[in-house]
């Protein structure tokens, strides 16, 4: 008897398909389920389900929204002029949590990979591509992440849109703010050098 | 919009229910279950009711099984009259995988704290009595964990137990074995000197 009863396996198996669940985890989540009674897990688990149901992509950025716009475009309010190129809808959070751009935002839904033999079919180039074509696109601003990937997509992108009569920008690299010099990293340190202002 | 649509957050909501959730996991993992299929959601929500409802607890130990007595209990060829007192089914599980233990088990469902206000009748400490008070048990081998509640929970059932003629014994204490003793905190380097062994 090495496992655990087969339904508690069962648990474990499904929580370990959720991203960033290892085992260790996911036998606490299940042990965690089991001391929940069983209306609790039906609860629960109908409540994954009609969440899930209600989520579906924004028609023009991708952004997980309700309705067939999410609030940002449908903001009219924002700039539409002004397209932030990210990964995915936790970046698009991440500077909406910074409350200081107005502009909209791009999906990408990943990035090229070619060791992993992602392609720029696999993401929504395409359809950036057609929203910069239709014209009132002033400035693509690529925010995808700092890592080999999203350099290389950023890199791609701002090849394509060389194209079209759009400024292309990057988010600028540097140490953090609040950070210590003594732990950033040696390529970080060496962006930062590289990009130094001007007092 | 600081916080994600509605959905998602109730998404991110419920996978906080679990435990060692916090909220940068449970984004981590909405995330994942959007990326899911709705028919794959339906289908992860419909097991975890369908797991949760076929587990239940062993009449006599109170481990986690599928029938009426849990597989340890059922084996005729375990030692019935060697009982090992532990916390939960994870402590059970743990010590099962060392192939070495051939008794029975006790699980608690926890441990007595004064400071979080639990007491003996929170945890399985009636039936452990009766258990014991029925006869045929010899060793009551007593494997909290090694926290301040464990110790505490052992030493209250260690007093318990002296009404009975049973042998009660406590797990050793000591230097984890492959550690470095560099590693081991002052506690349990006293502990490992106190329980010195002939060689």
């Amino acid at each position: 008897m090495a496992d655990y009863i087969e339904p508690l396996e069962i648990l474990i198996e499904q929580f370990r398909k959720l991203p960033g669940v290892g085992r260790k985890s996911a036998v606490r989540m299940a042990f965690g389920l089991i001391d929940m009674s069983k209306e609790e897990v039906q609860r629960l688990g109908q409540t994954l389900v009609s969440a899930r149901e209600r989520i579906r992509q924004c028609r023009v950025c991708g952004n997980l929204c309700e309705s067939e716009l999410c609030p940002i475009c449908a903001d009219e309010g924002r700039d539409s002029g002004t397209v932030c190129v990210v990964e995915d809808a936790r970046a698009l959070m991440s500077i909406e949590r910074v409350k200081e751009y107005n502009g909209v935002y791009h999906i990408l839904g990943g990035t090229i990979s070619p060791i992993d033999g992602r392609g720029p079919e696999d993401i929504n180039v395409a359809s950036l591509l057609s929203r910069v074509s239709a014209g009132g696109v002033r400035e693509v601003i690529l925010a995808t992440n700092p890592t080999v990937d999203g350099e290389t997509t950023a890199m791609y992108l701002s090849r394509l849109l060389k194209a079209y009569p759009v400024k292309t920008t990057r988010l600028a690299y540097g140490i953090p703010v609040g950070g210590d010099l003594d732990y950033a990293d040696e390529m970080t340190l060496l962006r930062a050098i590289d990009g130094r202002q001007e007092l």
